[in-house]
C-alpha cells in the first residue's frame, strides 16, 4: 500500500485509531493535533516538556492497511538527543513535536503522553477519573515590544496564546498585570502561564505565571469534616496523589459536634469568624505539610477543592451558619463556589482558586455531593443506596433516572459518643467482637493489635494501650452479637434470665449490663447503650425507608457505605442490626472516604464539576422533619432486626473491599440461629 | 375607532410611537414592557419606586387613529394615593404599574421615566449621553424557605431575579453570600440588589444588596492627572452630576512631572507602591468629599471610572511604571480593566467596581481614550483633529474610517513651566495680553480680576494677589502679540532695533527682554522663553503634521482642544503661533476636560465602554521617536507662524465656546499687519 511517489503519507495513531494523510515533513505532533489525537504538551512543540512522547510501531499493519517502517519517520534530531541527555528518553520513544513524517506510519501514544489520561482508582466497582484539570500550563514565546507596532505586553501575551495555543479570549487579574513585565524580561520573552478554564462566563483566566519554562502544577483536595480534616496533594499533570495529611479540626475547641458549634456562634457574636479563621489556618497548615512532604513549592499549588457538611461549608466560606441551627435550616447558598484562594486567606499561589462543591440541602452538604460524584448513583442503571454515616447519616438513593437525598438524625452513637464505654476509633478500642452463644464469653479484637483476645500473647501486645473502650464498628458488632446470642431480644431488652447463665450478664438496679472485660476501665454494654444504638439505627433506617417509599422500592440493588464508619463496619452485622435494607451482600461495598474522593475527582476533572453541579440540582431533597412517615418508620425500625428485613445472602462469603478481610458468616453458627429467631 | 364591545384596547405610547392591543385590565407598565417601551422601574411594578410614571394624553389623536379618554384608564388607585401622599406625584401623572387599561389610550412616557434617558451635555457640537449604566438596582420579593422544597436563600434570590426581572444567569461574590441571610430576614424577604452587567463572560454579578427597597446608586468619574485629580459624583439613575471635587495629585511630592516620578521608582525600589498608595488615598479622599457634598452614603457609590495617562494608569493599577520610562515604552497592559474597587484599596461599597479605560499606547493613555470617547472622532464623517495639551500633547486625527494617535513631547512650557515668569493658572497670573503695535505698550488681564490692566481701578482690584506671573494662555498670547508687533521675527529672534523705540524692549547681555510689568516681581519675556514656546509648539505641530502625512491631508475639518490649556487659550493666537494646522476657526472648539467627560460617559453608558475598547483597538498608534519625518517637521515648525500655514478666517468673529468671550480679530489692526509680514 505504500506509495513512494506521493508527497503525503498515511498516519495512524493508536490506541485511538485516528488516521489521516499529511504532507511529508509534517511534525507528528502537528498531525496528531489536526486529527484531534489526545497528545499532551506544555511547551507547545518546543522539545522542552517531553510530554508529547510517542512510540513508532514498526511492521505490517494489515488492519490499518499500511506498512510502517522506521525510515518513514525523520531521523532522531539533535534536539531529541539533547533532550535525552538532559531529561532522559526511553528507548524507542520519540518527541512527536520533533519527529517529521516521511512515509506511512503507525504511531502509538502511550498513556502518559495523553492529556486526558485515566487516573486509575483502587476500587474495582467505580469508574476511573479522566484527567482534565481546570487549570493547565502553557509555555509561550511572546513577541518583543516594537515601537513601530506599539502594543502592550499583556496584549502580546494574549496574541501568543491565540497563535500558539488557539486560546481566543483570555482575562487576568491585576496581580498578573503587575508581575508580567518582570517575568517576560527575566524569561527573555518566554514564560509559562497557568490558565483556569472554568470561570463564570467561560472566559479563561491567567492565574499564575513563571519566567521561562515551568511544568509543575499541583492541586489539593480536602475533606473538611467536623472532627478531622484530610487533604491530598495531587499532581495536576498525572493525577497522582503526591502526599496526604490529616488534622483534627481545630474548631473542636468551640464545640465537639456541629450543633454545639452553631450554638457557640449564637451565643458569641463573631464566633463564626473565629471558627472560619481556625479552619482556614488548618487548611494552610495542611497545605504546608503536604507541600513539604511532596517537595513542592507552596506557590505551585494552583487549585484547592473543598468538601464539607453544610456547617463546615458555610464556615469555610466565611458565612455565619446560624440559620442552619434551626428550622427551616436554610442554606445561605448551596451552589458551587469558585473563588480566589486568597479570599479564603489561603497562602498558596496568589492566583490559586478554590472550588467548593455544591451543597444538596440544609442537612446534606458538599461532602455528600462529593460522595455522589465518587459513587455515581446518577450514572447507575440499578438502584443504588449511598449512606455516609457520621454524626448524622446522609442518605442518597436512586439511579440515573431519579435521585433522592435526605439526612437522618442518627446522633453520634455510631461514632462511640453517648455510649457508656464508647470511644473514637483509636488504639485500645475494641473494633471486632464475637460472643459464644453457649457460654456468652466474648472474644474481641482491639485497634493496634492483630490478635484476637483469646489468642496467646494478646495481653502482652496490648499492654501499652490497654483496652480503653469500644469504637463504632465494635458497638455494632457487640449489639448484633448480643442479639444473636439472645442476651437482648428484638426490642433491645435484656433477657434477665441470662444473668443466671453467666456472670457476663449483670443486674444493675432495674436493668442489666453485659460485661465484655473486667478491670480498669470496665468495658460493658448497658441497656442505655443498646437503646442509643437502636435510636441511631432506627433513624438511619427510617431515612432510607422514607426514600424507598418515595421510589416505591422494596429493596435496593447495591449499597455503598461511605465514611470512616462505613469503612470499618462489618456489613453483615449492619444488616443483622437493621441499619441497611435488603440487598445482596455481594453488592454492599465500603466506599472509603468517598467525599474526599469526590473532591479529588473535581480537582482532576473539569467535567466532574459540571456533572456534580447538574446532578445536585436534580436531586430531590427530602427534609425528614416534615415527612409524617419518618416518625412511623422510625418507631418501626427500633426493633432488631427491623421488622421488614430479610437476609437473603448472609450465608455467602463477602469481602469488605477496603479492609480486605474475608469472613464466613456461618463460622460461629449464628446465621442459623438468627433465622430461627426470625421465624419465631 | 373605539370599539366598546372588544375586550382588548389599543394603546399607543409616545414619544416612541410603539403601539399594541392588550386585554382590558392589563397594567400599563406591563403593556409597555411587552412592546419594548423604555419605562424605568426599580421596584418591579410594586408602586414603591415611582420611576414608572406616565402621563395619559386625552383627546382625539387622528394620526394614531384613536380617541384617548380619561375613563379609558382605571381610576386612580389607593396605592397611587398613598404614593402621592408619601413621595408626591405631579398632577396628571399615574404610576404605570398600578394603572389598568380600560380602553384605547395614548400614554406619554416623560423623559425622566425612561430607563435610557438622554443626559444632555452642555456643548452643542457633541452628542448627548444615553443613560445606561453598567450597574443597576433591582427590588425583589424572595420566596421564604420551605422545608418541603428545600433550597438555599441564594438560589431563591436567583429565582426571583429570573421570574421578576428576566435575568437568567447571575453570580455573586462571597461577600454577598455572607450578607444575604441577614438582609433577607431584616427586609422580610424583600431586598434590593445591585447588579453589574458587564463582567468578563457576560454573566451579570450581584455586587451589593440592601434589605427592603433601596433606590440610590452613584458612580464616580475621575480624571487622574499628573498634577490634579478631578472627580465627579453622578447619580446612576439620572446621570446628573451631584458633586465635583478636585485635589492636587499627592504624587507631586515624588516628582513634579511624570518622568521624575518614573525616575523616583527607578531610584527607590518600592517607590511605585508609595505612589500607588498616594494616588489611591487621594481617590478615597475625593470620594469622601463628593459623597459628603452630595449627601450620599459612601457605600452608595457602586462604580468608579478612572482615566489617566499611562504612568498614572499603571500606578493606579499598582503596576510598576518603570518600563514606560524608556524605549520601547512598553505598557504592561493597555486593555480596559474591570476589577473590584477593594483591589484598588478604595473604601466605597464593598462590591463597587472600578473601570479603567484602555490605554492607546505607551505615551497615549486612558485619558486620551476618554477624550476620544467624549469627542468621538471615530463617528465623524469629517476629519477631526483632537489635541490634549498637557506636559505632552496627545494627538488624535482621523474620522470614522481611520484614526491615528501619537504623543508629542512638547514639554511643560505650555503649562508655564520652563518660562522665566511662567506659572500655573491661578489668581495673579496674566491670562490675556495685547501689545499696541505702535507704542509696544501691553495691556493684560489677570486671573481673578475682570478688568484689563489699562482700565480704571485695576490696581485696586489686584492689590490682594498682585501680578505674579504668566500662565499658559498668557504665554501663547504674549509671544503671538510680540510677533504681530514685530518685536520678534519669524525665527523668534528679538529685533534689537525695537530697544530704541521703547523702554519695554531691554537689552540683557547679548539678548533682549520684553518687559510686561515693572515692579516686584518683574514680569517679562526673555529670548529663552520665546525659544521654549517655539520648541513646544514645534513639537506639537510636528506631531500633528506627522499624522496628517499618514492620512495625506493638507488641512483638517474640525479641531477639538482638550484639557485645561485647550479651554483657556485663544484659538486665534494658537493659529497665529502655529500650534494647530489650517482649519476654519468656526470649527475649532475647546473640549474642556474631555478626558473627564469620557470617564463620565463610560460611567453612565455601558455601550460607551464597548465602543471605546473597540475604537482603541483600531486606532493606529504612531511612535514619534521612530518616525524619521518627525524631526524634519519639528525643525520646520520652529518658525512663527509655521511655514506652511495660511489664515483663512482670522478676520471673522469667533466664539470660544467655553469662555463665551467674543472678540474681533481686527480690533487692533493686527490682522492687516500680520498679512503684510506674511507677504514680505
Amino acid at each position: 500500500m505504500a506509495d513512494n511517489h506521493r508527497d503525503d503519507a498515511l498516519i495512524v495513531f493508536t490506541p485511538s485509531g485516528k488516521r489521516g494523510r499529511f504532507p511529508l515533513g509534517t511534525p507528528v505532533l502537528q498531525a496528531a493535533r489536526a486529527l484531534g489525537v489526545d497528545i499532551d504538551s506544555v511547551c507547545g512543540g518546543r522539545a522542552i516538556c517531553g510530554r508529547c512522547q510517542v512510540v513508532p510501531s514498526i511492521g505490517d499493519f494489515a488492519k490499518h492497511g499500511i506498512t510502517s517502517k522506521a525510515e518513514h519517520l525523520g531521523p532522531v534530531t539533535q534536539v531529541e538527543v539533547r533532550y535525552d541527555e538532559k531529561r532522559g528518553l526511553k528507548a524507542g520513544r520519540r518527541l512527536s513535536c520533533q519527529t517529521l513524517i516521511q512515509g506511512d506510519c503507525v504511531i502509538d501514544v502511550p498513556p502518559e503522553s495523553q492529556v486526558h489520561k485515566q487516573v486509575v482508582r483502587k476500587r474495582a466497582e467505580v469508574r476511573d477519573i479522566k484527567l482534565d484539570p481546570v487549570t493547565r500550563l502553557y509555555y509561550i514565546v511572546v513577541e518583543e515590544p516594537d515601537m513601530h507596532q506599539p502594543s502592550s505586553d499583556l496584549e502580546r501575551v494574549y496574541d501568543a496564546l491565540r497563535s500558539q495555543w488557539g486560546i481566543e479570549q483570555v482575562t487576568c487579574d491585576l496581580d498578573i498585570m503587575r508581575a508580567l513585565q518582570v517575568a517576560l524580561r527575566k524569561g527573555e520573552w518566554r514564560i509559562t502561564v497557568a490558565i483556569h478554564h472554568r470561570m463564570a462566563g467561560k472566559v479563561p483566566r491567567i492565574v499564575a505565571l513563571w519566567p521561562g519554562f515551568h511544568d509543575r502544577a499541583f492541586g489539593m483536595a480536602v475533606d473538611v469534616g467536623s472532627t478531622t480534616i484530610a487533604a491530598h496533594l495531587c499532581d495536576l499533570a498525572t493525577g497522582e496523589i503526591k502526599a496526604s495529611a490529616g488534622l483534627m479540626n481545630p474548631q473542636i475547641r468551640f464545640g465537639e459536634d456541629l450543633m454545639s458549634r452553631v450554638s457557640y456562634v449564637m451565643m458569641n457574636p463573631g464566633g463564626d469568624k473565629e471558627m472560619t479563621a481556625a479552619v482556614r489556618e488548618a487548611l494552610n497548615q495542611l497545605a504546608r505539610e503536604v507541600a513539604k512532604e511532596a517537595q513542592v513549592e507552596i506557590n505551585e499549588i494552583l487549585e484547592v477543592v473543598l468538601v464539607g457538611n453544610p456547617v463546615m461549608h458555610h464556615l469555610m466560606l466565611g458565612i455565619d451558619p446560624t440559620e442552619l441551627g434551626g428550622a427551616p435550616f436554610a442554606l445561605a447558598t448551596g451552589l458551587a463556589v469558585t473563588r480566589p484562594a486568597r479570599e479564603f486567606d489561603l497562602e498558596l499561589n496568589n492566583g490559586a482558586y478554590v472550588y467548593v462543591l455544591p451543597c444538596i440541602a440544609g442537612h446534606v452538604g458538599a461532602d455528600t455531593a462529593g460522595v455522589v460524584l465518587s459513587e455515581s448513583p446518577h450514572l447507575s442503571n440499578e438502584i443504588m443506596l449511598v449512606v455516609d454515616v457520621g454524626t448524622n447519616a446522609e442518605i442518597v438513593l436512586g439511579n440515573k433516572d431519579r435521585l433522592l437525598a435526605c439526612s437522618s438524625p442518627t446522633g453520634p452513637a455510631f461514632e462511640g459518643a453517648q455510649i457508656s464505654c464508647g470511644q473514637r476509633a483509636a488504639p485500645g478500642a475494641i473494633e471486632r467482637i464475637r460472643i459464644n452463644p453457649e457460654t456468652l464469653e466474648p472474644r474481641f479484637k482491639v485497634i493496634g493489635c492483630d490478635k484476637w483476645s483469646d489468642e496467646p500473647g494478646f495481653e502482652d501486645e496490648i499492654a501499652s494501650t490497654g483496652v480503653t473502650g469500644i469504637c463504632g464498628s465494635g458497638i455494632i458488632e457487640v449489639i448484633a452479637e448480643m442479639y444473636l446470642a439472645g442476651i437482648i431480644n428484638q426490642d433491645g431488652m435484656f433477657d434477665g434470665s441470662f444473668a443466671e447463665r453467666s456472670p457476663r450478664v449483670v443486674q444493675t438496679g432495674r436493668t442489666f449490663t453485659y460485661v465484655i472485660r473486667e478491670g480498669e476501665p470496665l468495658i460493658s454494654i448497658t441497656q442505655n447503650d443498646v437503646r442509643a444504638i437502636q435510636l441511631a439505627k432506627a433513624a438511619l433506617y427510617a431515612g432510607v425507608q422514607l426514600l424507598m417509599d418515595k421510589l416505591e422500592l422494596k429493596s435496593v440493588d447495591t449499597i455503598r457505605l461511605a465514611g470512616a464508619f462505613g469503612s470499618h463496619i462489618d456489613v453483615k452485622y449492619a444488616m443483622i442490626l437493621g441499619l441497611i435494607p435488603d440487598c445482596d451482600l455481594k453488592h454492599v461495598h465500603s466506599a472509603g472516604n468517598a467525599a474526599g474522593t469526590g473532591a479529588r475527582i473535581a480537582l482532576l476533572n473539569t467535567a466532574g464539576r459540571d456533572e456534580i453541579e447538574q446532578v445536585v440540582r436534580r436531586i430531590e431533597k427530602i427534609e425528614t422533619a416534615v415527612e409524617p412517615m419518618f416518625q412511623q418508620h422510625f418507631v418501626e425500625a427500633m426493633a432488631i432486626p427491623h421488622k421488614t428485613a430479610s437476609f437473603p445472602n448472609l450465608s455467602t462469603e463477602v469481602t469488605l473491599p477496603q479492609t480486605k478481610e474475608i469472613f464466613a458468616v456461618n463460622a460461629d453458627g449464628s446465621e442459623g440461629r438468627q433465622r430461627r429467631r426470625r421465624r419465631g
